[in-house]
């Protein structure tokens, strides 16, 4: 069984899905394949800003962040920066990691930088010190984000997502079948076991 | 135990609490107390409109209360009327079934009709048919529903709700602490039995 997984870094609830996603996938046996996608693009496309200039709503998400990542026993420094101002690069960074088989552990690092020490994505210290702890040389990788091919294969993830149907980070899909937000994700795989021929 | 319900009669996804709300207070030990708010007027002060003009999100929100109405073994027609014009008075008649002792009747039977048969809450057929439905005389609570007071008690509730921090409907609140969806109704369950003191 497979289902995309797909999320931008930028996401705050995403967080608890890139924290937790290898675990699921080993306890479930469900492949995810990770799906790297812009969702500030499609938002404003979407006109669906769902936290800029609301507190009331904003304050609430921090603290339902808070409490579960408390249940799946991870630690965030919270609020943590918000939102990025480098979350096109960081993307971009995760796109190059698709093709080259670090791109999960990118992820999970730089989301960790980001929750439990205050480092934005997309920025320095961040990249550097994820991608070093990862064992890519920055360099080289951030040279290869910044082309316009790397900003292309990232537009062209984020027009497959809007395409499904995705609006958000993180959904779930499995076949047409959407499921969107980190607290879905067991919805997601018993639809994937429920469905599986 | 206790937990209040705030809920606005309007809210798409409080359908799945209301129709479900009494078992799951019987099968909890909880005292659930159902507190009838403005959701649209806290949306329209917080600048927070989350599907209008948003197609993709409201499609997916239809399916998404689909897939969640079987479990509770519900069969909603769906897209219900949406959003709905007597938003205002649907709730004020909920305010007035509140001092009258047949609110939660009333609320089930007003999103029934809503939800199963097409018939918007705060408009006719539904209000009359409801209100009949559960042995009260539509046009006496109709004139009370009406009155300078009834809005005056919905907007109380409404700005105490604000001052609690609610922004959206359904919202479970333990305390101070606030859970916000259907989908957190067993982690606020959760939240007041692991703090009973």
């Amino acid at each position: 069984m497979k289902i995309d997984f797909w999320f931008s870094i930028g996401s705050t609830y995403s967080y608890l899905t890139v924290m937790r996603l290898a675990e699921v996938a080993e306890t479930s046996g469900v492949e995810f394949r990770w799906r790297p996608f812009n969702v500030r693009y499609v938002m404003i496309e979407q006109n669906n800003i769902p936290f800029k200039d609301k507190p009331v709503k904003s304050a609430y998400m921090w603290r339902d962040i808070e409490r579960r990542a408390k249940r799946y026993s991870l630690t965030p420094q919270l609020p943590a920066p918000y939102p990025l101002p480098g979350l096109a690069l960081a993307n971009q960074i995760a796109i190059v990691g698709l093709e080259n088989g670090w791109m999960e552990d990118y992820v999970r690092a730089t989301y960790r930088r980001w929750f439990e020490s205050g480092e934005a994505p997309g920025e320095e210290p961040n990249i550097s010190s994820s991608l070093t702890e990862i064992g890519c040389d920055p360099r080289e990788v951030l040279a290869a984000a910044q082309t316009q091919q790397a900003a292309d294969d990232l537009q062209t993830a984020t027009d497959e997502a809007m395409t499904l149907g995705v609006f958000g980070s993180p959904t779930f899909a499995v076949g047409q079948e959407l499921f969107w937000g980190d607290d879905r994700l067991e919805d997601a795989i018993h639809w994937a076991k429920d469905n599986a021929s």
